[in-house]
């Protein structure tokens, strides 16, 4: 049975919520990382994946003037990444001068892949569309890669920024 | 380490992914559900929500008619449920008539909700793009619901359509 109620009560049903990291370089060439809860897949042939990031962000900027991004899939070891990446800003810090996070050069876009993730995609920006506070990116995947090892992915378990890995 | 791989490859490592059930109605009144993996939050304030829906698909017609659409989270319990709103088409059968889910009308706009769902969003379209061969639909949600009862979300869990819950 449903019983009407705030948004904001219902939103907590979502857990676990998949976790990415958004990378995009800004004008100067520097790679910003970027924690992200709202992606999804958006079509299957060309692959493209969509994020939603929230106006004010710096990535916004950086992913609007490199025109590309990474979307790499944190493992569930990197939790701390995750919450670094995405409490701090890429206006005030370079964050992966600040948190140590091995990176390797994308193949076939201007960016960087996470060595130790469970996937990367590069992608390059097919469209942008307003959505509230946010903008809806979509990046057409022209390459992808997936960590030699197996390893599972990062999740938001519950409210407070809860992380760790579902089975 | 990363490896270079194909797409196909790759996105093989997504899983679990959230499934989620969007309803709307047709130019005939009927209600029409199809169960969707391609969801995520598109805004905080107003609170949105995007679903990627394939364009060959019957809910491109329902929603571009309604204007309007539920988002439903499913119970772990509701697996078949989503495999069968998932697989058939609304153009060919009556979904609801054919596979007995019940549901209530939603409060805010003209569809209805899942009673047994973990939660129910009633959005209104805000905008569609097109991304590949998918299009993606943007609702504003105006009204939340969610069960009397603590329930667990279903999610798809590896390849081949296997669903279920995850701790």
């Amino acid at each position: 049975m449903q019983k009407h109620v705030k948004y904001e009560q219902a939103i907590k049903t979502k857990y676990p919520e998949q976790v990415v990291i958004a990378i995009a370089k800004d004008k100067k060439g520097k790679a910003n990382p970027v924690t992200l809860g709202w992606t999804m897949i958006a079509s299957g042939e060309p692959p493209m994946m969509a994020i939603a990031v929230a106006k004010g962000h710096y990535s916004i900027k950086t992913i609007g003037h490199s025109k590309c991004f990474t979307i790499a899939f944190p493992t569930s070891q990197m939790a701390d990444a995750a919450l670094f990446f995405g409490s701090r800003s890429g206006r005030d810090v370079d964050k992966f001068g600040e948190f140590h996070c091995k990176t390797e050069p994308a193949k076939k876009i201007d960016s960087v892949l996470l060595s130790d993730a469970v996937a990367n995609f590069e992608c390059t920006l097919e469209s942008q569309t307003p959505a509230g506070d946010h903008i809806i990116f979509v990046g057409k995947i022209i390459a992808s890669h997936t960590n030699t090892k197996p390893k599972k992915r990062l999740y938001t378990l519950g409210t407070g920024h809860k992380l760790g890995s579902v089975s």
